[in-house]
Parts: C-alpha cells; structure tokens; sequence
C-alpha cells in the first residue's frame, strides 16, 4: 500500500496557507475593530452575577475576529477555483488544488449564511441594538434565522442531490426518506449552538473545533473525499491563525460569526461524510456545554430557581470552583484531541 | 487506494490506552512524591536572577512525573510482547499488537538508559547532592553519561545493524561509513539536551514533543514502519496523561528522566525513518530554545558580561517581556503543530 503524497500534501498546503494568511490578517482585524470599539458586551451582573465576574475584565476585548477565519476559506478556496479555471481543468495545478463543487460549495455555502447571521447579531449585541439580553437578536428570533439556513440546507440535499440516508455505525446504513430533513435540520442547528456556548473561555471553542474538524478531515480523507478533507484543512489553518490571538489574556474573540458559521459547516461536514452519528462522540466537549446549559435552565424551572452548576454553561462553573481559565482550555483542548483519536479510529473500523 | 484500518486502529489504540494508563497512575504517583517532597530545586537568586523570581511559586512542585510516561511506555510494549507470546505470532491480536523487536527494542533500551541517569540527576537534585548548580550532576558528568548511551546507540546501529546511510531530503541518499557514528551521537546528544532546555514551562516541553512524535509517528507510518508508529503513538498516549497534570498551575514537572528519555527517544525515532534532517524543523522550538541558551552565554564570556535576551532560555524571555505564561506555552503548541504539518508534507512529497 502506497499513499500518493500530492494527497496529503494538498490538504496541509493548503492548511498551512490558509494559517499564514489569517494569522497576518488577524492582527490588521483587531486594530481596525478597536478602532471602532466593536468589543463585546458582556451580560450583566443581574442575569448572570458569577459569570460577571468572572469576566468583567473582558469588556471590551474586540469581537468578531471569526470573519477572518471565514474569510480566510473562502478567499483561498475562491481563488483557488480561479486559478484553475486559467490554468485549465486538465492541468497538474488543478488537480493538486482544485476544490470540487460537489464536495465543497455546500458547506461554503451554508457556512457564509450563518457567518452573515452571525455578524448582524454580534453588530447588534456590541452596539446594544435589539432585543436580546445585552442587546443583539431575541432567541426567537436566532433560532428562526439559523433553523432557516438549515432548511435550506436540508432541502437542496434532500431534493437536489437526492440524500436520505442515516448510517449508524456498526448497525447499517438507512434510508429513511423525508424525515432526513428534520434530521439534517437537528445536526446543524444542534451543532452550530452548542459551538457557540462552547464559545465563552479564551481559546476553548477555537480549539476544540480544531481537534474535531481534524478528525473529519481524516475521516473524509479515509472515504476519499480529498477536497472535503481539504476544505476542512483550510478551516483548521485559518482556526490557528485566529487562535494565535485568542488564546488567554485573548486579543479577540470569534463571536456568533465565527461560533455559528464554523458550527454549521461542522455540522454539514459531519453528514457529508455520512458519519454524523460520531459527532457527539468526537465533539462531546459541545454537547456538554450545551446539556449544562440545558440542565440548569430546567433546574432553574422546575426547581424554584435551585441550581445545578455553580454557573452553566459548565467552563463556568469550573471557574467557579476553582480552576484556572488556561487550564480549562487545555484540558478541553487534550478531551478534544482524545476523542478526535477515538472517532477517527471507530469511523476507520467502521468502514471495514 | 484503500487503507487496512487495522494499520490506523493499532497506534491510536495504543495511544488511547497509554492515555488511559497514564493519566489514572498520575495522581498516585503525585501523592507519593509529595508525600517524600520529591520537588524541584529552583535554581537561587543568585546565578539567574531574572529566573528565580519568576519562577519562585513552582518551588516545591513535585518532579519526575517523566516516570509515568516511560513507564507507561515500558509496560504497554512488553505486555502486548508478553500477549503476543501467549497468544501465538500468527495470531489476529499478534498482528494488531505485537511491537517487533527490530523496529522498536533499539528506542525501548536507549530511552530506558536515559531515563534511569535522568531519574539518578532528578533524585540528587532535589536532595542537593552532588556537585551541580543546585545539586545534581554536574554538567561534564552529565554529557559523559548522555553521550555514553549515545555512543553505545550508535555502535550498536552501526556495527550490528549496519546502518551507515545519511538521507539528505530532496538530494540524496550517501553512504558516510563510519561517520554515522558521530553524526548518530550529535542528533541524540544535541536533541535530549535541547528537550531538556525547553522544559521551563508548564505543559511547554510536553505539547511540544507531543507534536513533534506525532509528526514522526505519520512519517514512519507513510513508510510502513506501523510498529515504530505505534512505538510513538504510546508515547503520546503516555505523554498526553501527563500533560493533564501539568499544564499551568503544574501539579507535576517531568524532571530529567522525562525530558532526557524522551528526547532520546526523539532523536532514534528520527534516525530511524532516515529523516533526522528534518528534525531541526520539526523540532524548531526546542533548536531555538537551545540556541538562544548558546547565545546567551557565548554574549555573556565575549562582550564582558552582556546579554542578548532578558534571561534564557527564550522561554524565560518572552515571560520576562511580558507575555504570560499561558500565551507562550499555547503560541509554542501551535508553532509545533504546524512545523509538524509542514515537516510532515516534506517528508511525503520527498518519498516520492
């Protein structure tokens, strides 16, 4: 068995591009958003008293730097698919770097909808517009932007490339018609907040996607899909370049723009590669976040107001214990890289 | 091209075991060290001021927990070995799990060697016996007794093994006879004394080895050497159970027999997928932590008592420059996993 290298070396060429362009980009992003005082607005101390303060030192850190990740892909993938077209279809350039339509231009697709959601919410929330808490949309009104996109998305994979297949690993592959729609609509709109609760540590999301979009990218890369795999590498380059800047005391953080778009392509990566059942495995340290979330709130509800965690999502209840905020990060970083190991290793064995 | 997922599942089991193994003996192993205050010695105010006082609060701080990953290591290997034997060498599990001697006895004895001078060097230390700063070896005692190991390591892979080929990437391949025994001892002394440099820092050395033997594991792997990957792959798991401790607020520090072992073992690894040529840049962090220590004391006997950098290692710059602890160690991670990309993209398109 031999590898042919140009396949391994597409993905982290193009990986190790997109990283040099976003960790060069990212700095000009923060002076221009300090500029205009585009820092986040962090929730009160009356809604939210011990996430407060913790975090009151963050006020006014710029948000938004997740354009930049976004961005990063898109430009590079956009003027890789230029090039080509000049240098022909046929030639050698093409093929080492083409990003086919088929594989690619969905999740781009979806992935632009939700950064551009994003960013109309972070604008929001930073100049206290609207309705939500600290300004920015009402949940209400989120949850119907993003369950929109992922209506869409659902519906051009349903009707247009004819998709209605669940496979559940170890067990057999299922067609089970139009219930893949509602499926598709839980995997994205599920994935793209969990990733933003995620998204409340320096470094913590940013991370954590890293280790989950590798194994994705390894596992498309298994099931010969190069160009999904390398579209993958190019968020994981453009990831790092931002993570540069965010890791604790962070310049910046990634906002909704960042958290939702890279959320949604997880999610459209995830059942592009029919393996979308792995990513509450590969990703749990998201599906934590958001079941703390879930169980407090309940609590709260049904408890009189009793607790569960000290403060949800759980990073900030173990702040609250006791914690430092860099070794939160990389502990979630390592669970991350682990479980990233664990997937990889039962989506291989699962395709035997 | 499809890949046996036998070959994928056999080095990330193993390094999830280790993982496992590792990250439960630990705490254990931290108790007992507290318990006979086995901390490190901080070297005093006087011969490095700027040092001593940043890092003054990691006095008492258990060592050797570099114990635990070797032992780890040790234990994995010849149990799967003493399975294997059991279980018959034609046998399913011998397959999937037998380590061969060929491809990884030669790294076991030498990490072995390295470990037990380290964990000698780790022990004087801290009760300040002997003649070195603070206690310890002192440092002509110490390259004898690294070199000694070396210099065996490369007898043996010269005389017995007949290795004598010096791979330069993208040139050639030459036969440089009885020079491989000096070349061979250059890359295990310089790479086990430059780890060790680099082990200033909460969690610094450890993610930085741990991308640098990821590298290495893929490399061998390209090469069909899956028992040498699995060989590092072990080392990872071990090392990525460590590191949980680690990170800042440390609970632990490797010592010596950490840094020492495994830089040895990085350094075989190396020659031994004929790649050692790419260590330096994969391994860039610890050349420049090395160099910058070179630097500052050629400067220091040259110019009269003058200083390049702040303090050295470069670690100890940057902190006294203002970075956090955190943020260097994190941005040192990330510079690691990239070279590692990027040497392991080299190493690929050089097969070809």
């Amino acid at each position: 068995m031999t590898i042919d290298p140009i396949l391994v070396a597409k993905p982290l060429g193009i990986a190790a591009l997109a990283f040099a362009v976003s960790v060069l980009v990212m700095p000009v992003l923060i002076s221009v958003l300090k500029k205009y005082k585009m820092g986040k607005s962090i929730r009160d101390a009356e809604s939210a008293p011990i996430m407060a303060a913790l975090h009151q030192a963050k006020a006014g850190t710029p948000t938004m730097g997740g354009m930049v990740i976004w961005a990063t892909v898109f430009a590079i993938v956009l003027s890789l698919e230029g090039l080509c077209q000049l240098a022909g279809a046929q030639s050698v350039f093409c093929q080492a770097s083409f990003l086919s339509r088929g594989q690619t231009w969905l999740p781009l697709g979806l992935m632009a909808a939700a950064a551009i959601v994003g960013l109309v919410d972070d604008y929001l929330n930073i100049r206290r517009i609207g309705g939500g808490k600290g300004g920015g949309l009402r949940e209400r009104e989120r949850l119907f932007s993003y369950g929109l996109i992922a209506a869409i998305g659902a519906w051009w994979f349903f009707t247009k490339l004819g998709w209605d297949q669940l496979h559940v690993p170890f067990v057999g592959t299922y067609e089970i018609g139009w219930l893949y729609i509602p499926f598709f609509l839980l995997v994205i709109v599920s994935t793209s907040h969990s990733v933003n609760v995620t998204d409340g540590l320096d470094g913590l999301a940013g991370g954590t996607l890293l280790a989950t979009f590798a194994a994705y990218a390894i596992i498309a890369w298994s099931q010969g899909r190069y160009d999904l795999a390398t579209f993958c590498a190019a968020i994981i380059g453009a990831l790092l370049g931002f993570l540069w800047f965010n890791i604790n005391p962070a310049d910046v953080f990634m906002g909704d723009t960042g958290a939702m778009s890279l959320g949604t392509a997880l999610g459209v990566v995830a059942l592009m590669t029919n393996q979308p059942l792995l990513l509450p495995l590969i990703g749990l340290p998201f599906v934590l976040e958001s079941l703390s979330v879930i169980i407090q709130i309940s609590s709260k509800k049904l408890r009189n107001g009793k607790k569960v965690f000290k403060s949800a999502p759980i990073h900030h209840h173990l702040q609250a214990i006791g914690w430092s905020e860099p070794r939160i990060v990389m502990r979630f970083w390592m669970i991350s890289f682990v479980l990233s190991g664990v997937g990889i290793v039962l989506a291989l064995i699962d395709s035997i």
